[in-house]
């Protein structure tokens, strides 16, 4: 047990939000809604079905699926403490840092893949990093992202192309439908994974003359995982990256070659501008063929809105039949940097429609009664318990954004009616306490 | 870096959900959908508005609200593990096991004391708790739940008790409206604090000759916080607590007895049933006052759908003003006990309204564009792109529940148009491929 003086010390302690994270309230979460119900429409038009997973999983899962080596997995992932009770279980578990290893888990273990030919999954929910918090980058977050994962009837398959164009395509129109403008698409292919072997090759024989020249940071990367050199914010080593002759490298297969250019004329019949970044890998280990990132200028350094790709390989290394080829794609879009560049104001909405004011104690009771049947009637009301002068209560009232006010005062109740006033244009109407209801459900209630 | 062997080990590994947590499966998101629906027209329509707040906050944030010595504090917090960097704040984080202390950190952060007289949150998220999982209990869970909380003008407010009824009150018009019935609402009143250092004396003498046939947990209950003896779950200890004449500890003042009248007067005028139970206390530190608890008996041991009250003091625990009196109180449902038991089947919805079917490769681009403008045209659709007979892609289509079939073949395609079929009349039309969209958005878009 602690002192009384701790005790006292605790007493005036404020506590504040953990750094890195941020409370939604009230007047932003119409924001979030209109974003939720435009993601679902959208979502569901292109077939997509939401899935949710715990916000924790075995902390192996992300090592085995973003990358051991990996930022992530290395210095971002938040643990839980492990449990003190011996309860069998003790796999350390960690916060999830993203929604794809989640997601294939769950694919895997509920065996969708006997229950159809292909699934389309959207998930839409909070992601945690120990990053260090800046603008755009907090260690709660959230993400709404989709995978698209079915068994590949044959080993190379170009008519799968069509999907990677999907997916960016239901990017770009989850963004237009968010109210973003002025988005860049940058895409770029790693191949096969026999293709990302031979690139990786071309890299370090490119890189290696420049490698002493480069930070330290970097120098382990190339050791440790050669592409995330690619993606280093470091601006010397920028510098030469900018500097490789990547077609030069030829490390792409014919087949790999074809899908992409099979893609990128499929993303041309859906109208969409991109741009060919051949040093466009992200920072994770599972992609192959298609990769792309959504980004946006008025950003600043962290200008990524969405990313995403295809992860062919990812299903088996986390546990499906090695003997199954499969097709597995998705991408994630950053919903706080959305709303930071989205052109669309939160549209102010009345908290309550009707606000009843009682002149005296005596009111109370029959104020509470109405307000509860104009509730019941699906009319957003209230009451002031706190009573007050009709002054204070009006302002009350406008606060709230009522649209009509019902006040009880001593003159109205002799003849049990109550004044009901049109807040917009000020008339003032005495109603019969009993058809108060029906008189607000009129002005309320759309019929039909 | 891992060795061989190890790395050929990990590939075989299967991961599962972590225990005690749940996926929740696209088949079963619409009930979760209706729910959240619902829950958000009701709480709108009493004037509550929905708060987010992080999934983890300062472990002391929980000890200091939930209480030290609370088994939810002392076994089964999820805690973060420290964080290797140093960062400057290391204090100790946690998952948080309720809503409660958040809502009254963020009301106390935002400073919506000065914003308004009176705050009225919703929220709707996971909590986590280490317990052991069984029936209607996990590691995550997810709660909705309301919290009131504004200054209170003077020290000793009867009117207040309305807000105690509408809270009561909302609760019960929640459960309503997601389709369960058969529940039963049980209240009681802690009194003041004042009243509760009474009840707690009272208590103490009574109990104090059989505390040696109690449990041990009991025992030390009795020590650190007679209250919880009252929650236990022990037989031994149910019969002592049944046994106990609560009038005759006569521990409420004058103004905490006309409270709890006033109350039950207004639960009454809501056409609310309820029962009284002297021996509800609920198992945190922080209620005074009317405390209630709602349970179904279909959910065995863990019977509790919902459970509030009020907790006035909380406010200035959590760094408040001393000088000012607060009113505050709120409840929260447990979702997935409500879904356990709520009388409202997932309705099923049709994945796509149209599927899209290719009867040979060189259609699939013609039919992928054709898709996109459905789709953009606000008509869900979908296609398959790896092909197969027509027998076995209808019955894909059939299978994501589509309405209208749309089909490339090659009879067809000379005179620029496809089949539309009607999966429910079975009727086939030949209609120009540049007329579709307008054809299906006939059917699907409803005027107006």
């Amino acid at each position: 047990m602690r002192g009384a003086l701790t005790v006292s010390k605790m007493m005036i302690k404020n506590f504040l939000l953990p750094r890195g994270t941020a409370d939604i309230l009230p007047e932003e979460i119409s924001r979030w809604h209109e974003l939720e119900q435009k993601a679902r429409i959208v979502c569901k038009n292109y077939g997509y079905r939401e899935i949710r997973t715990p916000a924790f999983e075995e902390t192996e899962l992300f090592a085995r699926s973003v990358g051991q080596t990996s930022d992530i997995v290395q210095k971002q992932l938040l643990s839980l403490a492990s449990q003190k009770e011996g309860d069998g279980s003790n796999s350390p578990l960690s916060l999830r840092p993203e929604g794809t290893a989640s997601i294939v888990r769950a694919y895997l273990q509920h065996n969708f893949i006997h229950a159809e030919p292909i699934s389309k999954f959207y998930y839409l929910g909070p992601m945690f990093r120990g990053e260090r918090p800046q603008k755009g980058r907090l260690r709660q977050f959230h993400q709404l992202g989709v995978e698209l994962i079915g068994p590949a009837k044959q080993n190379e398959d170009l008519n799968l192309a069509f999907l990677d164009a999907e997916v960016i395509g239901l990017c770009v129109q989850l963004l237009r439908s968010f109210g973003v403008k002025g988005f860049k698409v940058k895409i770029n292919t790693l191949g096969t994974p026999q293709d990302k072997q031979a690139f990786s090759s071309y890299l370090r024989k490119v890189l290696k003359e420049d490698l002493k020249s480069l930070a330290e940071e970097d120098q382990k990367r190339f050791s440790e995982n050669i592409f995330r050199i690619l993606d280093s914010k470091k601006k010397e080593c920028q510098q030469i990256v900018k500097k490789i002759d990547f077609a030069k490298g030829n490390y792409l297969s014919d087949f790999s070659q074809k899908y992409f250019e099979k893609a990128k004329s499929a993303l041309r019949d859906l109208r969409i501008d991109f741009e060919e970044v051949p040093y466009l890998v992200r920072g994770l280990d599972y992609y192959n063929h298609i990769v792309f990132e959504i980004s946006h200028e008025a950003l600043g350094s962290q200008d990524t809105l969405a990313a995403g790709g295809r992860y062919d390989t990812l299903v088996q290394q986390l546990g499906a039949d090695p003997q199954t080829p499969f097709s597995a794609l998705g991408f994630a879009i950053g919903i706080e940097r959305v709303l930071l560049v989205a052109d669309q104001p939160a549209t102010p909405t009345a908290e309550v429609n009707v606000f009843v004011l009682a002149m005296d104690e005596k009111f109370l009771q029959p104020a509470f009664c109405l307000v509860n049947e104009l509730r019941q009637a699906g009319i957003s009301a209230d009451v002031n318990y706190q009573l007050g002068s009709i002054k204070s209560q009006m302002r009350l009232a406008n606060k709230r954004g009522a649209k009509q006010v019902v006040i009880f005062g001593e003159e109205e109740m002799k003849e049990h009616a109550v004044s009901v006033k049109d807040m917009e244009h000020g008339q003032q109407n005495k109603i019969v306490l009993n058809q108060v209801v029906d008189y607000l459900s009129k002005i309320f209630i759309k019929k039909g």
